[in-house]
């Protein structure tokens, strides 16, 4: 007879996983429902205890359940956050070892359409809150570390504004990179930051006005002239 | 005295999973290069033999390590892959209920600027592959799931022919999530088959060309009539 190919016998714990993942995102568990105690799913699936606590553990690195402390605690259904799939990024970026260029690069195809995005779609709450982060980067013009954080504060908020929750996800494990791959001076000095403070002034006054063209355009020059800073890094 | 908060004691799995990650992501461990054994982390760790197993699972559901069956088999570090992360975009869109509307727009942001940066970017390699899927897709005219099929591959193609590693693991998730929600015949008529290789073919003719300003206008033209496509879908 021919040869046979290798047989893979899928674990266990990757079935169950299999198994509670197709249901928690079926919606038979609502955000924050619990799911069968760790005895119960024994009872149920015949598996070790240590299968079981391995699929719940397979879930809970993907950000679909998480443990609840105390006494009516234990393990519920979890819906995904940005936060969560942000992590999953960097350790993608990181693990790949992808360079700043690329990470700039990607940045440019997002932000503008999150600023056109956010023209079309922002709320008062999210315009108070791009106001306030406009101006608390004028506040802190002169003390780099907040002006750092201030701008990182911004650039999600015109991702909240967009109200589209991939490219937000996205954005925001970018951003993280960014800042902190250039915590470093020279990429900051104090010409840059007044003429980051007027861009964003500008983009802001698109979103306000609803000028959706204007927020991208604006956006998007903004993007490119922090890019072109990085150059003398990228030449190092 | 004042009250206390809740004290929360870290798990060891995650203590070690934490210790485990950042070696390999500091690059102690390259691909495929084995771990220390199981029996080897509990002795050098002090865990059980639950914890450690546990600490690799959430590992290798991050895509940093991966198991390698057979004599030579164990545990050994993983580079993150693009397939991974876009199964953990699929999981972040379904488990927060994402509509299609949504997705599509992500869609509109990214694929331009993929056709910006392959017109850039792109070798010979990329250029055949590209030019084999779109006569894939002139030959596949009639038969619509072959169609569709050539269509994902002829966009994979693209962002892969940009090099950015990022967008490109991006719109792999969101390729995907459109193709699995748009197998209908309304939206993939004859002559809207026929629509859509011209406009591939113009992509294709201005990233042969190197023209990135063409290749990202008419990228854009062409996922912008796709959407208008999809109006009737999401107005049910």
């Amino acid at each position: 007879m021919s040869s046979l190919t290798r047989i893979q016998v899928p674990k266990s714990c990757d079935l169950l996983a299999a198994e509670l993942r197709k249901r928690i995102l079926d919606g038979e568990f609502r955000d924050g429902e619990a799911l069968p105690v760790e005895r119960e799913l024994v009872a149920q699936t015949g598996l070790s205890r240590s299968s079981v606590r391995e699929a719940l553990r397979i879930l809970q690195t993907e950000g679909l359940v998480r443990t609840r402390p105390g006494r009516y605690g234990g393990t519920v259904a979890n819906r995904p956050t940005a936060e969560h799939l942000a992590d999953q990024v960097n350790v993608f970026v990181r693990g790949r070892r992808i360079g700043l260029h690329e990470i700039v690069a990607a940045r440019e195809a997002i932000e503008p359409m999150l600023a056109r995005y956010a023209a079309l779609h922002r709320t008062d709450e999210d315009l108070a809150l791009l106001r306030a982060s406009t101006a608390a980067m004028e506040a802190a013009v002169h003390e780099l570390p907040r002006f750092l954080e201030a701008n990182v504060r911004w650039h999600l908020a015109v991702a909240q504004a967009s109200h589209n929750q991939i490219l937000q996800a996205f954005i925001q494990s970018i951003t993280h990179l960014i800042h902190e791959a250039t915590q470093v001076e020279e990429v900051a000095a104090a010409e840059t930051r007044a003429m980051v403070v007027r861009a964003h002034r500008s983009v802001l006054a698109a979103i306000e006005a609803g000028d959706a063209d204007a927020a991208q355009r604006r956006m998007q020059r903004h993007v490119m002239a922090y890019s072109q800073q990085l150059d003398p890094l990228f030449a190092q």
